[in-house]
């Protein structure tokens, strides 16, 4: 595969400066792309690469002010370089429709057409798996479960009884749908538990990581919704309700009856105690705790987790502390010296 | 499925404060519950609810002060709230015993009777599956392996070889019992592997989320009491011994040979060293970092871990800096102007 | 299996201190130890049982020095217990070389000699695997992806294709291998993935643990380095890279494009923020959030991490602010005091 910075500009919607007729043969990491590589920048961190980059050609933003041979500007650099990438590296040809004939399909689910389901692949009775989607080898899809048109789930993943997953959805390897909140009452001597009479909706077009556990709901369901991205080993616990177009990275844990808006991104191990909201596009910085409400719009730090700029000037704060501890040892003296005086 | 308001009240042992004969059909939430519904109030944080719910009945404690037409009063309102959950939503009928002819069974392996073992299982030699016990389609029990009776493994569960379950267990999807545990030493120029020789031993009553690790010992076992339950994504790692009937929740870590005691409490994330103990019925609050021994019934918050008092006294002291910065800056100003005088 | 104290001491190239012809018949913790068993001592912590334990003979430092009757003197106890333990609990017996007849091999893979493969196993198109290599039950190996040589592959593993594993590897049940990456970009009213086209490579004698995560690169490829060991629900992003023999412990995230050097130690539940670099050696302590580049050689603590004395400085400073509200107190007292005189 190869283009033309010419045929690359147009088809990236963006200016060239440059060579228009340079051959592009490949798309590669700034810091490792060669004289025929396309590259980008858009983490001004790797700005620094600019000078020792052999690429034959970098996407930029508009406002790119620094000098470059061959430039594509575009208004968002990495949705470009998101596009050349599919244009170079087209994803593998979709799997053949078919049912592997280890799969272990019960005669009452429903298949739409074109699935392709894969060897080992178990399907339980009254389960629904709708046009065009694939299951790939070793996964589990429970009994009423529903598997919407498009989507796709990777191997050895389980989804229980009765949920319900949209359109157009990805679920990578590993991942459990729907097993039992944590759900328990202490007696005297014993520990009971509540049944987990619910279930898991998942809207269309979610992605969801490797090794996540997504609980079932106790009486109504856990729901996460359309367009929200799940990366891996996230836990979101029953009951929880997750708005649209979210971000959730790795190793997040949102406990019981939590409610998340729309947009709101949720950075690396934080965790959301149980029955609180957060508000639209709130941002929660790495490994904060949240253990209150959050206004839409907020950006959270620390445990417990306060507005941001409130708990950077705390910590600031305490660095301060040794300062105190000088100033107030020379006030001590100079109010002892007078005493003496 | 239809009880009146007085079975209902029988069935909860509870005090009926309301119409007898009224009809109710189902269980929900109380933000939820429609007028032929059955809620409950336990947690404060949900009073709110009781302007706007239209449920029609609710389970609330003894000591229950607010109005509302129907009120059943119970002793426990979350237990009486999960029986009542049981009366409307019975759980689906047990899969009916039979080995699913695609399980690849060891002709060494000792099955008991009126077990069920799904598709895809494998089991292998000298693994012991006692009376009524469920193993779910595509999980995996090693070699010498004993589940216990009335036993329930959901699917993509692996036990490694020599692990016990002990009776009416339940292990959720994802599962994994039994891997060698972290033991390395470093030398000069290479890491060598410490033989991971013991095994894991689950007692009765156990539940055990989705995807959780729970690592065999180096030579003694790696042990979870009689009637604990632990959460998803939950590593506990070689040689750790868990007492009785505890509460582990979701994400938490427990290093190598931590002892905890009997009725202990782990919320999320929480993170415990190796070589320690926790005392019985001690509660660590979310996110902790536990890093030394933690005396019984102690309350221990934050990171490194102090018992909740001194670690909140400490936070409320640290908001304080901003104050007494301004109060040094004005110290040091009358003095100054004392010097002048 | 029985040797005499001569016998092991030879064997672990130590100093005898006791009687040579006693008889040992196995290997137990020092607390568990009976009059026949071999234990050790090495962690301090540990030195208190050495009044109560009945071990028959104890494998110590060589600067060790209690009394104890029979002692085996060695450079690196650790080390020589582990050599121990092989000697009275060899390991299980290899698997039988041969591939079941469940096993769902496509006829472009390509498969070495004396490897095994268990029942339910997928091996798409042309994957490769290396003589000598074990697959257990129900692991899936995705298209073009290679197994090294004698590397082993626990139930239920996801290896995604085109990733590499190299020889003598362990890769533990439950972990997935080059799930996509997390790339997406957030436009007004949408969220945009980024094609996830690299993939991993794992070094020669590589341990991972169970449910870990592994991303594949975006372009060029995650990986990890040669000797390097992974606990269990680890999350490693895409792009990062691993040096060689480090320690990477439970439930550690490693965000996207990170780089960490050769012989570092990461403790428990540590974040890493994405594009930043670890240094050689470096210790990151547990639960630590690094949020900026790490010198060589440096031991870290804390959210947001600083090297670890700073760290401690400052956790000492805020125990200190009583102190000083007291003593401002007294301050300012005294200066009213004066101002009445």
């Amino acid at each position: 595969m190869s283009y033309t910075l010419q045929q690359l500009s147009e088809k990236l919607n963006g200016e060239l400066q440059g060579k228009a007729s340079k051959k592009i043969i490949n798309v590669a990491e700034i810091q490792n792309a060669g004289t025929r590589d396309l590259s980008f920048l858009a983490n001004p961190k790797y700005i620094k690469f600019i000078e020792s980059t052999k690429a034959g050609a970098l996407i930029v933003g508009k406002d790119f002010k620094e000098e470059y041979p061959n430039l594509i500007k575009v208004d968002n650099p990495n949705l470009a370089f998101s596009k050349a990438i599919s244009l170079f590296r087209p994803s593998p040809a979709n799997l053949k429709p078919g049912i592997h004939k280890t799969a272990v399909i019960s005669k009452t689910a429903i298949l739409g057409s074109d699935i392709y389901i894969g060897p080992n692949v178990v399907v339980e009775d009254d389960a629904v798996i709708e046009n065009n989607s694939i299951v790939y080898a070793n996964t589990y899809i429970g009994n009423h479960a529903r598997i919407g048109a498009g989507t796709i789930i990777k191997p050895n993943v389980t989804i229980y009884h009765e949920c319900v997953l949209g359109k157009n959805c990805l679920i990578h390897a590993g991942t459990v749908i729907g097993a039992d909140g944590y759900g328990f009452v202490r007696t005297d001597s014993n520990i009971i538990k509540i049944p987990q009479a619910g279930h898991v909706i998942i809207h269309d077009n979610v992605e969801i990581g490797s090794n996540c556990s997504i609980d079932r709901g106790t009486l109504g369901n856990t729901e996460i919704g359309k367009g929200t991205k799940l990366d891996n080993l996230i836990q979101i616990a029953h009951n929880v309700k997750i708005g649209e177009y979210c971000f959730i990275t790795g190793q997040v844990g949102v406990a019981g009856s939590a409610e998340i808006g729309n947009m709101v991104t949720i950075a690396g191990q934080v965790g959301i105690v149980g029955h609180i909201k957060v508000g639209d596009r709130a941002i929660l910085t790495g490994k904060s705790g949240i253990t209150k409400d959050v206004a839409p719009g907020s950006i959270m730090f620390g445990f417990p987790a306060q507005e941001s700029k409130i708990a950077r000037r705390e910590m600031a704060g305490i660095r301060t502390i040794p300062d105190i501890r000088k100033r107030l040892k020379n006030l001590e003296k100079k109010l002892k010296d007078k005493d003496k005086e």
